[in-house]
């Protein structure tokens, strides 16, 4: 099985950015992190980071037919872009919507998603561990249990 | 570690109640598997459901001071109850928001949350498997990674 | 065929509850009149009043398998109650909504129906005689005209 | 007692017109179930239909002090039409709103009715059926149980 | 003169639930203060908490006739609840809304109450002291100056 | 100076209809009363009502070339009729708005006109005179003080 | 019959302000007038303008008892100021909304009226005749036609 | 092929009504233009004007079974006529929406138009040229490319 | 303990205006009454009652430093003057907001307070009353019970 | 005369993505038969496809002084960038908005167009004929009928 | 050249009035800088505070012909008051707004204002510095670069 | 210090881009004065322009911890944009929002300013002059008057 993990704009900034909200974590530790847990489950993973909306919709354009699911935290673009939920549709994988914060919990603009309707499934506010999370949710879904 | 479970309105008819939308599985089954996973963890689990809304706030007050953390799927009450918000809060016990179905993609009554912004986090979209992953999710943020 | 009768928050009062708008006839009367209706139809009525909303769902899933349609005056808890929507459509029995008064030209806050979509159809503004016509209306549309 | 009843645009098609969403009787069947039925009430009939609003307008100006109440089923003119309401409200005669359908589980549009505010009841959802129940509804209401 | 004293669903919890917002008084303190008020007025008191709303609904069906005025504070349920004010509507008897906070200094939804519009009068903000304000009020307009 | 005065839908009802709201003067006493203004300002005036939105589209065009100005009653139409303003617009010819109440004391869909954004001027409440002072604003706009 | 016209904030600048909006009349050009066409009346006409919301308040405080009816161009007060309303309704003097522009073909701010609900009629689009109109209409309606 | 073209209230004055917004052909020219295209790809054509929203509801009505597609100009009926559209549905024929003007450049009323979520395609803001290319989608997808 | 009592627009007109809103005693009634229940309090009052909202201002300025708290009934610029807010902020004077009526169950216009959000507390609805429970309330919070 | 085909996000999936809704023919194809009509009316055709919309900006910078038209389909882009509309009023390059599918029968967030206030005219909803038709609309008006 | 410096309500307060927020600088301060620059400019300048509405309107009267552009600081009157709006248009002076916070970095009600619109430009954010950027500001508009 | 000045899309067009709204000077005269007035404090200036959102963001990022404040012209994506506010506020660098134009007086869609919010200050409507005196109020604000 192959997972693409995909993270939006600003997320680079990861442990040096407004660390009493995001946390101490960097994306290298998230990475690291996931890698480990994906050998657990035999799952191939690439991980990216993306401060475009283009450049973002062009990596889950390479996702088609070359992977089995996909993890998105699309950062601030969740709330507005309806391009990026026309690429995840148009590749056809599926995905999980992933959140270091309780979105839901934040300014009124951060509690929307575009993208969600066609999610897999949510999950947030657990910091890095939502990443985690996510992926056994996906992996869960996507090879259902016997 | 204790952690409560607790579920809203409806959720007695899980298995049987519209197979497309919410599975087969019922909500013994999501205990029975909840349990085993609580095991492995060493957590012990209470596991409750509830129709009326005071109900199922009493059922809240009861943690105050008896639980650690707690996983509510408050069903319809998700989208409209000030008052089980104001219970949560009120017994200072760390919750997790569970939805078997991934609530943004459904109709739009369903996609707002008067609970979320009192939560630790929001596990949705996942099915049984979304009991599970709050479990860990609340296992890993109130005992933190050492 | 099995039919029954539901009625929710403040109907007990009825006869005494701002008789100028709801009419001097009492719950009891209403239930007469049904139960005298419903024997020329061959149709078993059970009817029942229920102020709490969590009481009244269970009334609901106590009628999955056990009866054929029901009528249902979920009085102010139409506006806004999804949890008895959902139970409604849970248990799979097709249902009429009913009113005494027209609920259209009351106050605003009345004029919305969180059931009516999942319901057959819907009689309101003749009183008691509401329930009669619901009850003719539900019967020739589950057991339509040969 | 005399009874007219009154259908407003596009029901002339009835029968034909989307036969999933309004089913296969006609007008003329509509017409001939309702006559019968009046006559055992001992009512006198008139029935008839208008694709224009202004001549919707006039049959219900004809209708001053020739008639005891009326059905209007005004179709797409029930969700905009302050001059029919007008009209009705001015001619002094008791009406019941009527629909085929549940108005209020299709789209936005047709779940407002600006004329229901001025209606004795509204009976909707049960097809051909509603028009029978609003002609008892309204007979019960316009010649009170003794 | 008879008063009942209705409290909604949390307020079991005051003096420990968030005192920061709510204080350390508890319910049974302010039952304490008022109770010696009423004395001085000749006012006989009842006094309850209820966390349901089909409960408190009760408890209000359960004052006609046997009480001349009430205190209600509400709770969560004052901002939603027409099945609330409809019973109050119903039993015909004067209450004053209560507010231990000041409710237009909060949380958006917490800024509009449902009952109001029925109230004799709003007391708010005073902490406990805002029952024994709306005592005074509610006994001066329901026996006024002579 | 030729000046049309056209009236919308249900004004034949005048003198009959509400009369608490529209006063007991019919539309003819009206055209007697503004024929009589008319003649001292050497106007000569064309006076016709019509209930269809349509016609009243047709009548407007007709007077194209043909009139120096307009006094518009258009009743319910007032309100929405974007196509009634088009005709207006098209024909250029100046028109005062006229209603016999005053619009903005009345019910929120009556307060809003579509037509007023292209007209001379708006005169309302005043009940028949109405129509003579729009007549004596229109005279005086067209034909200005020396 | 005594009679007061009030002009609110900015119409002091009459004549120089915005001439392509407003024309070229100074406000003493129409007090001018309009005094003229009281006399042939019989009517004692007093003319004032305020700038100040509060000024505005007490002058027409002082017209309690002392004048049949009023005129009243309240500027841009009229389209926010509920003092304003409230004075007037407090001193129970019939008054007509008057405006030089036709409010409604202006943006939208200005196309809404906080006093119009509670005046006899509103008269605006005509310039300075406007005020000529609206005396007219007020002495006939006041002074009813015999 | 046979196609008809429907035309909406006020384009009769086509050519003479505001032709810096309509431009100066007449709907004869645009008849004649549209005749000599039809020609070229075998459609028969039928090409009428109705000012009445019923007219043109009965106009719609007779194409049922009688031509196999329709231009649809319905001017300022386009933004408001739930009775068109479901005539349109009714009848079960294909229609473009047509409009000579880029409607979503003009004045926010005319920016929605209620029929095109019933149509295949709509074309507008290319003037007289608007109907030929309607008519050249319309053919090309009805009969569809070989 | 020296306690201003400021009293906003109309507020003189008390005892003549509307008297079956506001009632029949006067602001001097009120004041001879508050006067009397300070006595008891020992507490220094000052009254008084301004138009406009400027010298409402001023009123507040000059409370700085020489006043321990103020009742203020801000008439109608309470439901939107911000300047009166900010003043009320800027002088750090605690207030307690009052209403002779219940303004919830009054229009629109008056359920929503601009000041309320900044206030101690708010009283409502008890008539000349609504003055001696706040001022109870004042005292009570401003000199806690020891 | 030359003319510039842009294509936004995702557009490079067609043929591929979602065929149910955007059909089969892919870019190159839609390409290949606008180039065999750009070449009927003598017209240089330049084609492109940009994912990010700052390159979409830049494509249409370059056409400044270089080209004499442009048919737009900016994908999911066009419902909410201004600075892409911002980039067309800047070049003064005259466009017609294109889509495959009528975005008006779609997701409301699909039904309003940042774009089309700046437009000449819009064509969607023909499938790859809606580019032929943008052409040939576009072609007739920037060189006008002689 | 002569500039106006307008100060609005609350702002006599500066210095005291919660410093954290608006800083420390008094008024006086502020006109003592100003002076200083605008020496520097050879600009005559007048400064002024006014608390009430009506005030500042004539403030703004009284320069009319006396003065070449003015700065306003209209506190909370921004964003409500239209009346200010037209004395500033009525009075044909150019002015820069100007505000000590950035107020759109507070509350809501202070994120839009009434009178930018008609403004030169805006300056908020600098505090005491705002004041010197917009003189700066003005001066360059009304005497451009040369 | 160290100051860059960031732009954003479609600011390179300038001084050709509708010249009537944004000034003949280009982005390179605008980058001349400001270099010459940063001269004066001592200030090194970078200066860029982007077209791309995700290049904004990435500029942005290369300003952590390498200088001291910015000027932020982010034309058409300051009404919409999160990703840039996030970034901004992710650097920790004070930034002042630039408009050449006064953004309140131009199209609805242009008057909210996502990125304001975070800003120290805004600054609109001067032209060129714009970033001028954005600069002075940076350098005043971070390097504070002895």
């Amino acid at each position: 099985m192959r997972v693409a993990v995909l993270n939006g704009p600003n997320l680079n900034l990861l442990g040096k950015r407004e660390p009493s909200v995001y946390g101490r974590e960097t994306l290298a530790d998230i990475e690291r992190r996931l890698r480990s847990l994906a050998e657990t489950f035999g799952v191939t993973l690439t991980f990216s980071q993306h401060n475009g909306e283009g450049e973002l919709i062009e990596a889950i354009h390479a996702l088609r037919g070359c992977c089995d699911g996909a993890l998105l935290n699309a950062g601030a673009y969740t709330h507005s872009s309806l391009a990026i939920r026309d690429a995840l549709v148009g590749v056809e994988v599926p995905f999980v919507e992933v959140h270091l914060t309780n979105i839901f919990s934040r300014e009124p603009e951060r509690r929307h998603s575009m993208l969600a309707p066609a999610a897999l499934g949510v999950v947030c506010g657990f910091g890095a561990d939502s990443y985690e999370l996510a992926l056994r949710g996906l992996v869960a879904r996507v090879v259902p249990r016997g």
